[in-house]
């Protein structure tokens, strides 16, 4: 049974509020959503709190209230007594049971209640279950539990209680994953965490951890095998939506998780996946990936090239040429690993098999501020094509745009197909940031042909120079595979 | 005992080379430099082995060497027997300890290869420990083993050697820090970690979590108190250095780890801090944050601003516009916690406390960039300041900079001090980077005064008008502060 808890319905946001208006109308196969919120004020009855009214009218056929396990939070942050607190679980959970809501109870800073008075925290759990709860959720809710107390803890509540309970935990002390895995292994049936562990502070429990582990490891059918395929791609989406940077380092989705750099490791991953990788990354719908790199060898740089260029040998001037330059161009801040299109471009230069589209005369770009009035941005360029010259000019929301622009126009007539190409991404890196404005910047441009995406880069103490030669690699890159392979660039 | 791993001395970087013949120079207090290296090849006694031969070299007086505790690797990456991979692993222990080296002896894919056969793994740490390791660690080399497995094997191993062992773990599955604590729980007395977990795929175990889990919550000295309070300037130094992100979200060292948004956790945290905060942020040298965003309300917003406008009233119709705003512009993009400087003048902005120090007329920026030549780069500054009327022009190599030098060129005159305003970081930002060079761009300028630092921020679709804007909060806040506290800006 998988929930989607979507927030807590009586804030002020009204986006909050539009959400479970409009979520209620979508076809769900798998999950159900929840609304949350908290048991009610010391002062009023819960039928009379409008913060339950809140949950109530969220609409939900599921209500998740978090409820204090701690004196400590009783005394000082509800400022009401613990026999108090305990009416207040037991009679909220009630309210909205007697409504026909199914309650998840959420037992707020669980771990840190139960070291400093273990009965008390048990008591508040009892309460949520003579309210009506489904299910008990222990929390550890600053993250500072360690794997074997929470275990224990867990086995221990299991047997007092004689039922499973949920588990809900944080990143605080690095050990948000392992907890959550070690209170299943204790008898927890019910996970909470997010999508890349986004989360308050250092993050929830991440799911992208959390579910290939179940899976592949613990052999609990969480979800199923297929579904398991998509979770690179989903927590890719998720960190798009959230317009959050993609964690390389993520273990099982994150673009590095499954990327061999020195070439021992690549190597032995020729020889045998298994040597380096603890799971296959298309269980997960993630890929090995080769970097190509100042460390990589003669060997890794034919491996790579392979596709292109079957014959090439391995101990030729040319890849000796290429990886010199490879070294130097990484020592200047360039990085290929996520612009295999401009790798693959330097190679064909360097083996003398690049034939550029284009030739570039000049480019200016103008910026002019008035005042508190907005700014104006033209660009023009001039460049050769086959001995013809153009020159163009454009305007843009911004210097690179107007330069984009401006490149395009002056290409289309000679490449209709460049209207086609669509940057899907564009980030720029300082490099040395303590240089303040004089630091290099890398820009990294990510652009979609035809349903293909591939990476450009550029480097410059110019971030608009930068920009241009990424889109230039962009430009020289896509053309050369339209040519290739019209049908699939 | 602490010990500093240097790297693989025989490889072919000169960096690693120039290493050791620098690093003996140093006075250590507390550690001891490692030289790193494999067991010998098969083929090769290892007195002739020219890598074994080069950890000698490298001069330290202890030496760590891997060797395989997994079938798979002895038969398809090494391509031998498992009896010879046996006497590999104590030849090659044997030879440096015969020249007075100390030797720990890492069991890369230990977890893997007691999974597939216990004898054999046991007999590969046996095998170093006749050759007269000082220590054996247990590598999980994938990443993948399970806390209570991992607890498991370690408790196991120690048992029948009846020694302590070392740890040494990755975080592919997740639970790097989780697994090494885990081991110390099990009787291991040496970890291997890296600080900030960087390493190769998902990272090596994250030293930054580990020891303060050590110290603070199992009592273990693996550090002083005192050491201790400078861990999060040693987790951002090695940061710099390597020239990385500081992941925020880090535990213990991380910018949002002792960081407070939601307005009921920072009331909380005003009660009393451990409501959310696992271990107080000075022990590690961190610090709380109250973070204004649009999730904070009127008292947060007040209790932040106490220290400028302590009679600053809640309910105000100034205090409730600031808040308006203040959602405003971070729904446009701008975000103020890196960028505190920047929400003060907002908030002087708003309070009617605001007098400029000078007034734009316009600005101008120019790049002419000729075929392959290199690019000039003009900016041209015109403003007023107290009536005066200053046209400044500059050249940088790159635009942000060569506005920037016009910038101050233009108020140079009328405040001298703004020479010593030194920008220590640069960051931008794409925001909607799926928009191409169209997107949105947040930048971020950190300035130091005096050894004071104060981050500013600026967004727009135009990086060097986000620039622009940073810049210009940096100079009027950095001003402000010199007349506000001239002995302490």
């Amino acid at each position: 049974m998988a929930f989607i808890e979507g927030g807590w319905p009586n804030v002020t946001h009204e986006a909050d509020r539009e959400y479970f208006g409009r979520v209620a109308d979508l076809t769900l196969r798998h999950a159900r959503i929840v609304a949350f919120g908290s048991t009610r004020r010391a002062s009023l009855p819960a039928e009379d709190d409008p913060q339950l009214r809140g949950v109530l009218d969220a609409g939900t056929s599921v209500a998740c209230l978090f409820g204090k396990s701690w004196g400590l939070h009783v005394a000082e942050v509800l400022r009401t007594d613990l026999v108090t607190n305990l009416a207040m679980i037991e009679s909220s959970v009630a309210f909205l049971a007697a409504h026909g809501r199914e309650v998840i109870y959420d037992a707020e800073h669980f771990f840190d209640g139960y070291r400093a008075d273990p009965a008390y925290a048990l008591a508040t759990l009892e309460a949520a279950a003579r309210g009506g709860a489904s299910r008990l959720v222990l929390c550890d809710t600053n993250g500072g539990t360690l794997p074997l107390t929470l275990h224990d803890v867990v086995k221990t509540v299991i047997d007092t209680l004689g039922r499973p309970v949920g588990i809900h935990t944080h990143n605080d002390a690095g050990c948000g994953v392992a907890n959550a895995l070690m209170a299943v292994k204790a008898g927890a049936n019910h996970v909470q965490g997010t999508i890349n562990g986004f989360g308050e502070r250092c993050g929830n429990a991440n799911l992208c951890q959390i579910i290939p582990n179940l899976v592949l490891k613990l052999g609990h059918q969480a979800i199923d095998e297929e579904q398991l395929t998509h979770l690179t791609e989903v927590s890719r989406l998720v960190s798009e939506l959230a317009n959050l940077h993609h964690d390389d380092r993520q273990g099982f989705v994150g673009g590095s998780a499954f990327a061999h750099k020195g070439g021992m490791h690549i190597d032995a991953v020729q020889k045998n996946p298994q040597a380096y990788e603890h799971v296959p990354p298309e269980r997960v719908g993630n890929q090995r990936r080769v970097l190509v790199s100042d460390q990589a060898g003669a060997g890794t740089l034919v491996w790579k090239l392979e596709r292109m260029y079957p014959a090439l040998d391995k101990g030729s001037a040319t890849v000796r040429g290429l990886l010199q330059r490879l070294k130097d161009l990484e020592a200047e801040g360039y990085q290929f690993e996520a612009a295999e299109a401009s790798f693959e471009l330097l190679a064909k230069r360097a083996l003398g098999d690049f034939r550029p589209h284009f030739e570039l005369l000049y480019y200016r770009v103008r910026l002019d501020r008035e005042g508190e009035g907005g700014t104006v941005h033209e660009a023009t360029v001039k460049l050769r094509v086959n001995g013809d010259v153009r020159h163009t000019a454009a305007e843009g929301n911004g210097p690179v745009n107007a330069l984009n622009l401006a490149l395009k126009k002056a290409l289309e007539e000679f490449y209709p197909d460049v209207a086609r190409f669509h940057l899907t991404d564009f980030k720029v890196r300082v490099l040395d940031s303590a240089a303040g404005t004089a630091a290099r910047v890398r820009v990294l441009v990510q652009t979609r042909v035809n349903g293909f995406e591939f990476g450009t880069v550029g480097v410059s103490s110019d971030v608009i120079e930068a920009s241009w030669e990424a889109l230039v690699d962009s430009v020289e890159y896509g053309l050369g595979r339209l040519e290739a392979e019209p049908d699939r660039p």
